[in-house]
């Protein structure tokens, strides 16, 4: 059960933004500016990050959400987003891919867990001072975002294909109309 | 030294914010919004709450900034500012504030931390879900900009007054023109 009163019922941070419209109107601009606003990173890498650090941080209902947008927009690979959350050091993606997200986890951990190493081993393999940037925003606002739904006990829906249905929606149309 | 370059060196996250507007807009218009709008709590008790999850996280340029930043906004308050930072439990603020500030360190955690105990000591002293909200919300939105600052090294100046002249334009002006 929620800690706080949903009116609209709506499952996940959807409900909790639409609780407080002022507020859930920056987040879901900022989420539509990080995830699908200019950025070297594409959109499926940046959504394979956000269900990355959203499976660190236990947050089953961004996890399998993002997952689901992260899948969608890599045309329909399941299996690949499964392999990064599962075993990252093995999974199925570029080594650059592979060392933001190992960027992406260390800022989950603490940005004070990032090290001079973990910034050179992702510029050996061609990520420029715009990707570094935009891994570490998008893995500390997904810190945000994770507490936000899981601090209030969000609602937090059971039926796989209902988040297959969200991961479609939001690979199609973004974040920017969210909050309703 | 800062992992990506900041052309024009400005300290802390108003340096980041600069060096990617796109982003920088949308993160100075959360923090105004959810630091000095529509809230049931006072500027102050935000600004509080933002020290404490920044000391917390042990980013001290964010902990220095929202310290002198609660200060000034609590009147020139610094005594009570460093009291909460080094032992909540006997610090001088109200019972409600302290179960606030309660919550928001679970939320500093993990967002799994916050039990239907915290929520209810919170309630029993007379939050509503609206404080509840804003204080769940502002604790994570910390742990963003928290990560943000760490994650990339911004610069951090050492001098304590330049942080009071931060604290002072901060509680006076806002957060909504920072990133330029």
């Amino acid at each position: 059960m929620p800690h706080i009163a949903i009116p609209s019922q709506l499952p996940g941070i959807v409900g909790l933004m639409a609780t407080k419209p002022q507020s859930g109107h920056q987040l879901s601009a900022l989420a539509e500016q990080l995830l699908r606003g200019d950025s070297p990173l594409s959109h499926g890498e940046r959504e394979l990050i956000a269900a990355y650090v959203s499976s660190l941080n236990g947050t089953r209902f961004c996890t399998s959400s993002h997952s689901a947008a992260a899948a969608h927009t890599l045309g329909g690979d399941y299996p690949t987003v499964e392999a990064v959350k599962h075993d990252l050091a093995t999974a199925p993606v570029s080594e650059k891919l592979r060392a933001l997200l190992r960027l992406a986890g260390k800022v989950q951990a603490s940005g004070l867990a990032v090290t001079a190493e973990d910034i050179e081993a992702a510029r050996s393999l061609g990520a420029d001072d715009e990707t570094i940037h935009d891994t570490v925003l998008i893995a500390a606002a997904f810190c945000m975002f994770n507490r936000y739904v899981d601090g209030l006990a969000a609602i937090t829906p059971e039926d796989p294909a209902l988040y297959d249905k969200i991961g479609e929606m939001l690979a199609a149309k973004g974040y920017a109309n969210l909050s309703g």
